[in-house]
């Protein structure tokens, strides 16, 4: 294996043999091959594509360059979920316990915020006490305890992708779909399941915002998966506007623990209840499409998932309390109402500037390793078609201080585009689409 | 300016702000921008391509990194002409004193051989004694003295260009016409010239060996020289066969003296005079083509320029008794004649399968910094085109063991393709076109 002319080949567009790929990749483990050989070997690979096969070797390399975890011992079906990264995407907190609830495993190894999106990690820790760095031991026992767990990457976890990252953040090569899919799935396969969920964002506030790129996103995950021995099913979801009415880790906490209680915003129950009919069916193929839905439906009404959260925020060391009474966590000590200057139409609710102005209020990180402010955030409390009038609420910044909230207040009126009255708007259905192996009886969306 | 988001722009193809560029490159050049960055951009540049402006603002980074020669008070035109390499191309060899005689200044910075082309400096250092590391202040005394002198490129020149030139190298970059096009014209315009005439070689023997490609290579050179304000003219021609009969380092400069002595090979003596008549017309724009092509000849054909060459071999070093009587160079121990093995018409002399024999005849480098066997090569004697009987003589291998003789005559044969008689052949002509900045009159390329 000569690594230049493995560049080379993938720079004219051929396709690579499954070897020489592996030997390429190994050498760049071993750190024989250089950083500026795999840095013009991404370059073109992100201009020129990888096939399936050439994929599935990636992925290989990923996955055997760390260890998988072992969960085969556990009484039931191991069943994850994985966001491509949103706006106000809280689904995570209350499809946790409610898989749990229906009898699911859920070993979740989740992230932090990246970018103007949020992470599952830094929302949590928005509860006083909360460890996510647990160790792989206590992880297994909580999820074999609690039916799920929460922690963050660990570094046995694929470490040739974490070194691939790294080199992609830094050559303008993040954004490549089989890049992308092997990343994704190199960890989601570590976990050792037996089925996975895969929820990827379309629209202006995800990573990837147009659908056929997004939905061929979804269709190379939904390969590698198949590939390699793991059920996975992915939807397509509407990252066109926010999800839900919080922006901001404490205030999200707050609408999970709502919507665990069978209140809060109708979308963010739906997208819930639509995940958790998926996982419970890649947990039980027998199961059909509706009685899926109404299991999760009749599981989340019970109540008995919010008890397994608080048994989760108790086993991860969290302040029970902050999950029994989470208006707790509104700390932040300016809230300053928004209100519309004029009368019409919403047109947009636009997440990007919304996760922006998040990071700015310090809800968010500029660079790695940097404190999140819990408290700050966004009530966003107009959704796209909504008709308003001079004065008509638009939502509630949560700041630190008066100049914060000044500049919210400003983010959130500009992200609620505000058009003459009757203007159409057309927004993405909250589920755009859904890829699976193969087919399903009809009425498999519903 | 944040190198990644130059990265990125480039990926998409969009065209680079000067100063943006610059700055990426000046990092570069300092230290500060990383290898692996520079590897995922020159990737990007290969797959994307760089536009006039851009590729001018490569060349004035590289020019700026290092020092021009001043040649400013040689009391005449300062010309020097480049090829971009071939099999058997020892023009500047003749071309040196013919030029200087016709009353040139010839700064010739060469280079050594390149993958399965040969250098200036290694057939000149088949002379024993033969000194290309000058220094400038000798190389300026000799071209003072001499009319021209030849010497290897001094650290001092462009070393932007050698920094990025290492990094193509072993990242898959080294065929990008605009990187292509701004290594060699930034290396030019550290001559300190007033004109220069470029080689751009082109079939199966050329680094590039499309026409098209190479007309855009020639088109890209002269641009980049007219930008900068230095008169270039570049000439396509043929490299789809080795050029006369000699390949390899000793015999080429054998057959350079026997053209410069008025004998040797019509292809080579026909190319030194287009060229020395296009170099003339460089330093005296006033020159019509026709004179031009009768006062090349007639110093050719005066003696002159063979001693003239005499006089450089002493001036650098050399045995002059080489030079006086070539035939000393064919230093070989096994010198063995190639016969055909059947009879019909020779339809291919296959250039670059004899450069890289030539390689493994010890008279090539594998690796930078091999010392090369300067007595070992070929003598071609068919022209594709030749009609040959079994037992026809195709040429001669100089080896330096029975080995090496068989391996040779055994490349020779495969490279002098015999296909049955009258079977139609198509060579590229010699002289295959011309690229030059404006018009000139009717008949120039005669």
């Amino acid at each position: 294996m000569i690594p230049a002319r493995i560049i080379e080949q993938k720079r004219d567009g051929h396709t690579l043999e499954p070897e020489a790929l592996a030997a390429f990749l190994e050498g760049y483990l071993r750190g024989e091959v250089p950083d500026y050989q795999m840095a013009a070997f991404l370059m073109a690979v992100y201009l020129r594509g990888m096939d399936d096969a050439e994929t599935d070797v990636l992925v290989r390399c990923m996955l055997e360059s760390g260890s998988v975890l072992d969960l085969s011992n556990l009484p039931g079906p191991r069943i994850d979920k994985h966001s491509t990264g949103g706006v106000g995407d809280n689904v995570s907190l209350v499809l946790g316990p409610l898989a749990a609830e229906l009898g699911l495993f859920v070993p979740m190894i989740a992230g932090r915020g990246l970018g103007h999106t949020g992470g599952t990690l830094d929302k949590l820790e928005a509860i006083p006490g909360f460890r996510t760095d647990l160790s792989v031991a206590r992880f297994k026992e909580i999820v074999r305890k609690v039916g799920y767990a929460v922690m963050g990457q660990t570094t046995e976890i694929a470490p040739l992708d974490r070194k691939l990252y790294a080199m992609r953040d830094v050559t303008g090569t993040v954004s490549s779909i089989p890049l992308i899919a092997a990343s994704i799935m190199s960890k989601k396969l570590a976990e050792g399941l037996t089925g996975l969920l895969l929820d990827v964002k379309t629209g202006s506030g995800a990573f990837i915002t147009e659908d056929e790129r997004a939905a061929e996103l979804a269709a190379k995950m939904v390969a590698i998966g198949r590939a390699r021995g793991l059920e996975t099913v992915a939807l397509l979801t509407a990252m066109d506007r926010p999800l839900g009415v919080a922006v901001g880790n404490g205030l999200e906490v707050e609408e999970a623990v709502r919507c665990l209680r069978g209140e809060g915003p109708s979308d963010l129950r739906e997208l819930v209840l639509v995940q958790a009919a998926e996982m419970l069916r890649l947990g039980d193929p027998s199961c059909d499409a509706l009685s899926a839905r109404s299991r999760a439906e009749a599981a989340l009404a019970s109540g008995a998932p919010f008890d397994r959260f608080v048994r989760l925020v108790e086993a991860q060391g969290g302040d029970v309390r902050a999950a029994e009474r989470p208006e707790r966590l509104r700390t932040a000590p300016v809230q300053a109402e928004v209100r519309a200057d004029r009368s019409g139409t919403v047109l947009e609710v636009a997440p990007r500037p919304l996760g922006e102005a998040l990071i700015v209020l310090g809800g968010g990180r500029k660079m790695m390793h940097q404190p999140v402010d819990p408290g700050v955030g966004f009530e966003v409390r107009v959704r796209p078609g909504d008709v308003v009038a001079p004065n008509s609420l638009l939502g509630v910044v949560h700041a630190k201080d008066e100049a914060g909230a000044r500049f919210g207040a400003d983010a959130l009126t500009r992200a609620a585009r505000i058009g003459r009255a009757g203007e159409p708007v057309v927004n993405r259905p909250l589920l755009c689409g859904r890829i699976a192996p193969e087919p399903r009886e009809a009425g498999a969306l519903a």
